[in-house]
């Protein structure tokens, strides 16, 4: 019994570091894909946006999807070793690594708000990892079909597919060109199905490794193919959301769904809420939310330059003399400075 | 052995509640003062700052100050109830009541970085409650007095008592009108004394109610003659910083201060962290800097007013046109809005 729990502890944290290293690789990949989008725009190619496919040419996008995809395996391997409770919200950690690397690669400078927005996002994760369910819900692939085969779960499952399928051929159509909110639903509740496939699939592939035959199993080959086919509508709308709005906009709100619904996924599938104390449910909840307001701040005021010299004009006296600066990251010559005296 | 675990958890949460409710108080004590003060100002009397004691013959002043006594009444009976790291932090609330409040009775609007920021103190200080030590480190005057006669805490009192000696007479003088830190490092540094005083006499006045002679013992006099003179100059000094400076800069850095002298003072000598798992340090931790980030925001761009309407920017093309609007609240009339266009 002590023993299993140094091993639930061993796992605990070898998923905690894929976890991190994943949100390295992922948040580079926002960069690099965006790089290459607005490459492709510059030479005047049909966008993705529009349904076209030049970005397929781009070797910038093509490293972009590299990296990605050395993320998402090291994702996708910390489900194996990690509750998905612990190691969605951390991609929070991917949005960090994304505003930092913006402000080098993209001349996006992070302003006071970004740098208390990542310092939330820190803090929120350092509590949600104190207070995440440290022992494995599941084990095999056998207890997997188990839970896919809950009534619940499969009323969930259903719920996400009708709502998608109503979503890309009923409101895309329509709306995804206009409203950012389209093309992220889309990817987010998709993802909550991608999530659940690479859980099991991940303790699959551990039970393949200890010398169970589990290839010859449907389930593992099922999971498979529901994967790929969730990935590719995922990817999909994702390069569509990117190539028509800002990064800063599609990354935190992307952020926020996503996470919320693989919770919500995670918690009908594995019911591991039931296990946690209530300060472990109120410190998670806390933690998650503390997350969602530093990527908030991380992005809503991104477009404005405060600096700190403006700050301590609350400790003078007398009449006084601040300069505010925006800059639009898409022209960056139209950048304009307002003088303004107050008192 | 169970049943002293059920009355240090009864207890836990009536110090909880006690802190809780002297936040109100003592929020809405800030407001009342800082009214009193800015009618006598238009009367044109000697401020404060100055050296004046005009103050004492306005009743709002007053009854700013009734409702700081039963705060820190209530504050009183919350640390004989709840550990020190516990207490001192939720004193966040009060600065989020006085933000609340001012935005009714002093004319100042509450703009999104302050709702942010009151979001963040209720998150954090949540964090905190959940980690802080819920066992009581003191239970009887004799405990208390073998704690205070401790070599570290003996080098740390001497210590405080030299450097409010040196901040009172020779750096007050010279830069205490202009560096708002002066006035409030004097408060904050004797404030972990004061706090050190009331938890003994909470202990003691607790030992009263069950019977024991504590009224016979030197330390229970000392103890309030020391609280009596340490107040006087917090009262003091409080009030010229308050004067002299804007509430919105007074409040959260003598939050900052206070609790991380009281935190200090507690921890050297009760030693609680000691007893406290890794996973509990970094939670408190953790909860603590949410609280500083929230107080920050909340403060540091009061002055600016941000809408959401600036906010949907982003989800926009084209040319956008929007407007930031500044105010001073000391002078209301100099509001200056300024229209700019950006792309």
């Amino acid at each position: 019994m002590l023993l299993q729990m140094e091993v639930n502890r061993l796992d605990f944290y070898i998923g905690l570091s894929l976890a991190v290293s994943s949100s390295v690789f992922i948040g580079a990949s926002f960069i690099l894909k965006k790089k290459g989008l607005l490459r492709l725009a510059s030479k005047g190619s049909m966008r993705a946006g529009q349904g076209g496919y030049a970005y397929l040419k781009e070797w910038l996008w093509w490293a972009g999807l590299i990296s990605m995809g050395t993320g998402e395996a090291a994702n996708f391997a910390a489900y194996a070793f990690a509750p998905a409770t612990l190691v969605t919200p951390l991609g929070a950690l991917s949005v960090l690594v994304s505003a930092v690397l913006s402000s080098y690669f993209l001349n996006e400078r992070l302003n006071v708000h970004g740098k208390i927005g990542c310092l939330l996002c820190v803090l929120g994760s350092t509590v949600m990892v104190i207070h995440a369910p440290q022992e494995e819900e599941v084990s095999s692939l056998t207890s997997m079909a188990e839970k896919l085969r809950d009534p619940g779960f499969i009323v969930f499952a259903v719920c996400v597919v009708g709502s998608s399928l109503v979503l890309i051929f009923a409101v895309a159509p329509r709306f995804g060109q206009r409203n950012v909110l389209v093309y992220i639903l889309i990817c987010s509740v998709i993802g909550s199905l991608s999530v659940s496939c690479v859980k099991g699939l991940g303790i699959g592939i551990k039970e393949l490794f200890a010398g169970t035959a589990v290839l010859k199993e449907p389930l593992f080959w099922s999971l498979i193919i529901c994967l790929v086919i969730c990935v590719s509508i995922q990817i999909s709308y994702l390069n569509k959301a990117l190539d028509i709005f800002n990064t800063s906009i599609v990354t935190p709100i992307y952020y926020v769904f996503f996470t919320t619904s693989v919770m919500a996924c995670s918690a009908i599938l594995f019911k591991e809420w039931l296990s946690m104390t209530t300060d472990e449910v109120v410190g998670t909840i806390s933690g998650f939310l503390t997350i969602i307001l530093g990527i908030f701040l991380l992005h809503a005021y991104k477009d404005i330059t405060f600096s700190w010299d403006s700050l301590p004009l609350y400790l003078r006296k007398g009449p006084q003399v601040f300069t505010l600066t925006w800059s639009q990251r898409v022209s960056p010559g139209s950048s304009e400075s307002v003088p303004v005296c107050l008192g």
